[in-house]
């Protein structure tokens, strides 16, 4: 047989680890209240289980399903899982938490609704299936881990086969994997089996002892011991199933139970023009020490497993070898949780030809120690998660582990919720709208992550979006037109809305010339090209003309050009416009602490600090106040100094400038403008022809209302991509949510 | 009376320059072959008449009017001008041009076809003109001056008079400089006269010696001397013109003329409730020596003399004062063009108004030097333009020095015609845009020259547009997907087209874990954003793993992605789609020179280097070449050196790469390639979702089609803002306008 030792003859250049990944966790919800199953429907914030990709029911109502896109690695794979549970926590009644135990808490046939999917079809076969296997084994939970092995492996391999059709070939490739899946599975079931017990009343006959896991076990969820469907050839395979499922003792192939399926087309028989495009392998326990459910070793641990099953022999009496498989399983699965595997399971296969693949093809160190890992947990009962999970038994029950465990992963969930988790390095607003994304279940590729470049998509519906509310919305040229300040004041002018007087200055000789115009006002020159406020000398009493000129010279510096505009005196608040209409309005209030009579300054910033939702790098909604030297200068023209004790309710200032990146405050007062001003935000956007636009605004006296002939507002700039997050997570008020709203405006078909 | 001396009185700082300026030039069409009146009609690629801002016919059909838009300064008034100069003469028929004088060359009546408008009433009044006038009389071209304070120093003026009625000031201080203006005419007439002698035949009764200015004489195109219009109060003057017109001695307000007119309002009554808001000057002879018919400095004095008006006392008797002017202008119109100043003429009441404005408001330097030439040309006739003009009046005539003249600028028109007169400095694509704005009579304003920054409009339809063809036509988020280089990949790729195979690293170990994959294959390195090719190993052999590592780190050095993809060989070509249509393509070729058998290659340098297609920094459709150290190094390679004479037709590389801007040739290949590629590059940048796009082809051989199972051709690049003129005005090939295509999409209502 050609695949006999395929891997051995293979080039070691192969890249073997090439390959892709998928996961699905099955998960109950659970009642902090009550400790029980969750009565509470499937969440609605998850929108549509009719089409949602990432986050389904599985057979109850309660028991979620998180399901990973593709990965291209195992990595990608469990920071998907990572993101998808955070989603999920998250968006969980209050009173809810997913359960991190395969084995549920004390259950009852009637605490369990069958899940109420839209489709009749799921419903019946759902009822069908708690007819033939009780409701409650249908609760305990696990993971599946698809592979599907590189398209440049396959090639390879398929070139070293000598096979002339790649269907045949990728056939025999997948047959033999799930042969030596099925004959060493043991191997996966004694490293990380985590279903010991059975709560009071699970069973009808209890188990007394602890043990590996049941639910690898026989007293698993498994097809009634009259199936046996042969393994020898595919043709057999197929027939055996089929034959099932004519007799009626399957309602569906999908009934036919094994910890290995074969996957890519939704009949068996498709398989046979068309190949087998990957493996499922459905044995997983749910490892309750990792929020996901399964840790990044497991899987590769996993993945070389599967790598190393292509390295083993092909047997000639298949069925024969796969039954003597599954009875070393059995005795695994049924035995105590610290006890070694028994003499007669073949581990030296497996653990040889670890060795032998990572040898051949040259892996690096991490997968050495792996495989090191794994021979001191054959060696240590005590190392595997079973021997682990034993010490958390108490008086026969994991309820109280079960409970703190996840309570502890919805708390994390919880903590940096601005954040999404495993995607921390993006942009927040990206974060912010991934979770969005994943949330209401639209299909999301990172096309670019450090460019924060996103494709989304839901069905035929594709749109790509950039920074989190770069899109097809706006039209190419006014983002350009926004980011240029001249452009954008006269249009803004040319539509009537009031803008800072001013000129623009390509050489210091005219900029000096002009002013006679502005000697006796207050005005700004900045640089026509602002970054970070560099460059800007702000006149709030007219100028002298020598000061006037040392501003041009600090202008001139940053830009080629500069602006002189007229100083106008009020309060700056960011209006956020998306579409027309004003979503959110902040002010922004430079950093400060504000004294109780007791603490220094010094020790006032560190407990302002303290807020979680304060960072570093514009990775939390509000930074970390320093105190540098800036600080310290401002403290002291006020007076003060770092060990300065202020009374209660007196503020200090620690900066001139009310920049969030610089430790300013966020102010959410978007219930609190008067109307008129987000309508002329609102409108000036719309005049720009911008569909996401930040407005700052100078309100003078924001008690008095915006009319059209006293707009009362003057417009100093229009933003492109204005951040979202600053709205979102704020020092003080409420808070408004906006990458929700670009999301439903950029897919308006989907609805709660 | 509170307006005399109020110049006197205004602030020393008031910005006194400040004003707003339109200029209007008529001109002549003449025949090349004739030399007389041109009998085409209004060319036809100026577009449509009924709506044409900048180019129209003003009384006959032969007798073009260029009008510019309200500009800042005289400087910006004299370069629209010119632009639309330009424009102009490269509309016109071959046969045709500009005559550069205002008196006509000779001309019969029968040689005059009244311009042929939409308008019926257009048409009427033109009739009616005719009838009353003659038609030759009308054929005289001159250009009008209009001229608006600014907004600032009439706010000032205003404070100073202590009016109560902003309109009734206004009203009050354009009268007293339209009388002062008829005062003092003579002094205009005197500089800047040039109409000394007419054709034989022109006139019934010929004018047997050169004068100053026919034009701005009795012989002119004047009123019938019973129309008596008073100056003395705006009542008075709106009054004498309504009873004209209802007697029928005129046909219309408009045909009162006079040296200065009021504007602001259609209706003269108007004025009284809304106010004056600039005047025209309509008395200036088109100055023969200047391809616009007019000087910057001549501009500038006429601005000076404008103001020196305002410093000027007002008189009483005001009508008396103006027929006393009128008098003076008519003696010096009709003096001979060396002949000085009459004594009678006020001449020092101008020149101490001029000095003292430029006393008390501390005028620069380049004014006062005005000033002084202003002096020298009142001591010195022979520096009047009309002194100059006599030198060239051979044999009674000025028609061949109006022809040399006529031709000389028409072809400086076609003197790097790529560019547009004026706009030098701004973007080959956006010169050549603006030049088909003008063209087609879109309206235009530059919103940001140093930004390539333009709004557009027709009616109220509004269009922004900057480099060209960056547009509201393509969406915000497709050319943010083009300039990222594995986005635009992973699109393409999805939707189907060939893209090179390859992978991103932002590490190093992970870049040469991937060596075994590409290790037998023709590869390219290269950072992840590449500018001007930066950074990029090209292996067209496999490469080994030492010198694949230096390229990783010379990768690395440009950006902390880079891509390794395989290298496709073959011919790259650019596809330039807009809007679904391939509308150019070009073959780049690097560098060289072809011998000749006779001149080394140092001389075949400096020949091609003649094209005046050739220039540099992007400004030209192609660039210098140089013969630096890359391009010596080149001809080492190939064993040549500069002073090499290369055989006939034997070719010589001077660079290795193709790029336009290092001095490469552009081949259009439009024509000759092959429809199925332009399909091809049309359908990839659709399904990229963009309008504007270059799309970049490696084809292995042109001459086998592409098809859908066989592209043939793998896209190594999408580029948005992609280069339009390279296409255009090419080394070889016949070029293709772009920019007219974009125009005609942004305004589809617009069509010739």
């Amino acid at each position: 047989m050609h695949l006999n030792r395929i891997l051995q003859e293979s080039p070691q250049t192969l890249p073997i680890l090439q390959a892709t990944f998928g996961l699905e966790r099955e998960s109950l919800r659970i009642s902090q209240t009550t400790g029980r199953v969750s009565q509470h429907p499937h969440p609605k914030t998850l929108g549509s289980r009719s089409f949602h990709p990432y986050i389904q029911t599985d057979y109850s109502e309660p028991q979620i399903e998180l399901i990973t896109p593709i990965a291209q690695s195992t990595k990608e794979a469990l920071r998907f899982l990572g993101a998808i549970t955070d989603v999920a926590e998250r968006s969980l009644d209050d009173d809810d938490y997913l359960w991190p135990l395969s084995m549920p808490p004390r259950i009852e046939e009637d605490d369990i609704t069958i899940a109420q999917l839209e489709s009749q079809f799921e419903c019946d076969y759902r009822q069908h299936l708690a007819d033939v296997y009780g409701k409650k084994l249908q609760s305990m939970s696990g993971i599946h881990f698809n592979m599907e092995l590189g398209k440049d492996v396959v090639a390879s391999l398929f070139e070293t086969s000598h096979y002339r059709s790649l269907v045949d070939f990728k056939n025999d490739l997948h047959l033999k994997l799930a042969q030596n899946f099925l004959r060493y599975k043991f191997f996966l079931t004694y490293l990380f089996g985590a279903s010991p017990i059975a709560e009071q009343g699970f069973f009808d006959e209890e188990v007394t002892e602890p043990v590996r896991s049941l639910r690898n076990s026989s007293h698993g969820y498994v097809n009634h011991e009259d199936i046996k469907v042969s393994y020898q050839t595919l043709e057999q395979y197929i027939s055996d199933i089929e034959g099932y499922v004519a007799s009626g003792q399957l309602i569906a192939e999908k009934e036919f139970y094994s910890a290995v399926r074969l996957r890519g087309s939704k009949r068996n028989r498709d398989y046979l023009e068309k190949g087998v495009s990957y493996l499922e392998f459905r044995c997983f326990d749910i490892n309750p020490f990792d929020n996901r459910g399964i840790t990044q070793e497991t899987l590769d641990i996993i993945h070389l497993f599967a790598l190393s099953l292509l390295w083993i022999d092909k047997v000639e009496d298949v069925d024969k070898a796969i039954q003597f498989g599954k009875d070393i399983n059995e005795a695994v699965a049924r035995s105590h949780p610290l006890e070694k595997l028994p003499q007669e399971a073949p581990i030296n296969d497996v653990l040889t030809a670890l060795h032998q693949l990572a040898q051949h093809f040259q892996l690096n160190d991490y997968y050495l120690n792996l495989i090191d890992k794994v021979k001191a947990a054959v060696a240590d009962p005590s190392l595997t998660i079973g021997g682990q999970l034993f010490q958390e038994i108490h008086e026969r029950s994991l309820e109280s582990f079960g409970r703190k465990q996840g309570q502890a992963y919805k708390d994390y969930a919880w903590t940096a919720h601005y954040a999404l988790k495993g995607y921390e390095t993006m942009e927040l607003s990206t974060q912010m709208l991934l979770f969005d994304v994943i949330q209401k279940g639209v299909n999301f590729q990172i096309l670019d992550e450090s460019d924060q470049f996103l494709k989304l998509w839901h069905g035929e519906h594709i749109e790509y979006i950039k920074n989190g509310n770069m899109t097809s919305k706006d039209n190419y040229i006014i983002p350009l037109a926004m980011a240029n300040k001249v452009v954008t004041k006269k249009i803004l002018a040319q539509a009537g809305f009031p803008v800072p007087a001013g000129d623009e200055f390509d050489d210091k000789e005219a900029a000096l010339a002009y002013y006679p115009l502005i000697q006796n006002k207050p005005i700004v020159v900045k640089p026509k090209s602002t970054n970070f406020g560099l460059g800007i000398s702000i006149f709030q009493e007219a100028a002298s003309l020598e000061d006037y000129e040392k501003a041009l010279d600090i202008a001139f510096k940053e830009d080629s050009s500069l602006l002189v505009e007229e100083f106008v005196a009020g309060t700056e608040y960011r209006f956020f416009v998306l579409d027309g209409k004003c979503e959110a309005v902040l002010l922004r209030v430079a950093a400060n602490v504000v004294g109780d009579g007791k603490h220094t300054i010094a020790e006032l910033v560190d407990l302002k600090n303290q807020n979680p939702l304060r960072g570093r790098d514009h990775r939390s909604p509000l930074e970390i106040i320093n105190l540098g030297d800036i600080e310290l200068l401002m403290l002291d023209q006020q007076g003060f100094t770092p060990e300065t004790v202020l009374d209660q309710g007196q503020k200090a200032d620690l900066r001139g400038n009310s920049n969030i990146s610089t430790g300013g405050d966020s102010i959410d007062v978007t219930e609190k403008m008067h109307p008129s001003y987000k309508e002329l935000a609102a409108d000036m956007a719309t005049a720009m022809g911008a569909w996401a636009c930040g407005v700052d605004l100078i309100i003078p006296d924001a008690s008095q209302p915006s009319s059209k002939d006293k707009p009362n507002g003057t417009c100093i700039e229009l933003n492109f991509n204005p951040s979202m997050y600053m709205h979102t997570y704020c020092h003080e008020g409420p808070g408004q949510a906006i990458t929700p709203k670009i999301l439903a405006k950029l897919f308006p078909e989907i609805r709660d």
